[in-house]
């Protein structure tokens, strides 16, 4: 499954699930079953109420429409935590001037700096230092702890897109990333949450592509993760509970704004999409704050 | 008020207030007003709610109770964000090889990272180098942005004390202090929140200590630090929005473990009480994971 959270007309708020075989509708699964959560971070943490989520979708009386009447919302709107991995790819570490690192470099991005597909990524009125990253996420579904290789690929609910929008001249005025990691609406995710079943074990071998008006930016594949989703997993779990709802996102490859020659700034106006192949495309326009 | 959230026996949960005049006892608000939220977090957010709070700790019929016969919980439970500051106060990052800085050093902690007053500070399986570091924390009850030093002080709902407890070889293992802050029950929240008309504007010339084992090993004052709590607001607000339960903690002074020679790091059955005046003391033992 496809799954997302959207708002309708009048307040309307719903989960959603793409239609099988058509790429621009969806079922509204809260419609369809009126008895399912209405809003996806309720429906992750039980496999009785995906497997009502699987049922309504296949319902042959299904409720439904088109993507384009809805607005998304970000998947998941109030995570526990949001942990982002820094140089998980040997080419981004190098164009950033980092050695090879031995252990990834964990920062936490706050819900207050997301934003949804569709809806625009804000440049602050602070800076004009506004980078993109493409990065695969994935959203956690048990409370686990101490995972091993073996079972550590078990607590995932599902993979996404996020764009881990960065301003850099913040990130960068110390030593600690977090503060040019957490401006407002500067971290888009979504579109869709897809359940594990529908793409390779642990998202190995996707390619992952960032396009700024169009114009290929990075242009790289998972295979190429110096620590891949299972590793992660364990490396996380190691230190702390992961809980339902936390989301991790797995950094990015080289081809980022910053690091070119000259640099490149996204601006008002600007289209950033993301794509990684078999889970879809995360657009976003570009607004001033 | 100093307010509190707490558990009685079989499931019981509440929000209490100390009583006035009698350091050992406390008001059950939520049994004496059944209308008031069942959790801190929910209620700081109302000027109504917060007025009712007071009423109920007034009521001359109020119920209540000695502390000793319930466990506290973390004041707020599930933050937004827990906006961590590092090296805001001078001799703190002289004593870490840093120099002093020209902006705070930002990182976050994660919910599962805190543990409540007089619950224990877990030292996990894979590090003996848990380390104390007392602050002062305090709780936003608005949702703002772009304050400035003159409205700053409004968003506050209350302050507390947070022993931010640190596994010091994983904060090292990168540039990323992250991932050391964020062992589960390694940071000490509480032991109340006190409402802001009962302490010095921003907390201003308060000391603070900590002890272990009843051994003093850091003793400073609120008014060495670099970034006052309106400063630091400003600056947080600048970059993102602050939302009610976020909870912001000011940074640590000298005296850490880690920097002493030789170093000194906590281990299972130690005592470590962080002590703010005019707050409390927030008392925590240690165990193994």
């Amino acid at each position: 499954m496809r799954l997302f959270g959207f708002k309708g007309s009048n307040g309307y708020e719903s989960v959603g699930a793409l239609s099988k075989g058509n790429a621009d509708s969806y079922i509204d699964l809260c419609a369809t079953d009126p008895l399912l959560p209405k809003n996806l971070q309720d429906m992750i943490h039980s496999k009785e109420i995906m497997d009502r989520a699987a049922a309504a979708l296949a319902n042959v009386n299904a409720v439904g429409g088109k993507l384009s009447a809805i607005t998304f919302k970000v998947p998941i709107e109030r995570p526990g935590k949001i942990v982002c991995m820094g140089l998980n790819y040997a080419d981004h570490a190098k164009e950033g001037g980092n050695a090879r690192p031995e252990y990834p470099s964990f920062f936490m991005r706050g819900p207050s700096s997301m934003t949804a597909h569709l809806s625009p990524i804000l440049r602050p009125k602070v800076s004009d230092k506004l980078d993109y990253e493409a990065e695969l996420a994935f959203v956690v579904g048990k409370k686990v702890r101490h995972l091993t290789l073996d079972n550590a690929l078990d607590c995932i609910a599902g993979y996404s897109i996020f764009n881990d929008g960065s301003i850099r001249d913040y990130q960068r005025k110390t030593t600690q990333w977090t503060i040019g990691k957490n401006f407002d609406q500067t971290g888009a995710f979504g579109p869709w949450l897809v359940t594990p079943d529908e793409l390779p074990s642990a998202c190995h071998g996707l390619n992952i592509q960032s396009r700024l008006n169009g114009q290929i930016m990075q242009n790289a594949n998972t295979k190429d993760f110096l620590w891949g989703v299972a590793e992660t997993i364990v490396l996380i779990s190691e230190c702390m509970t992961l809980e339902p709802g936390d989301v991790v996102i797995t950094g990015t490859p080289a081809g980022v704004g910053y690091a070119r020659t000259p640099p490149v700034f996204m601006k008002p106006g600007d289209i950033c999409e993301i794509e990684i192949e078999s889970i879809g495309i995360l657009r976003n326009s570009i607004a001033d704050e």
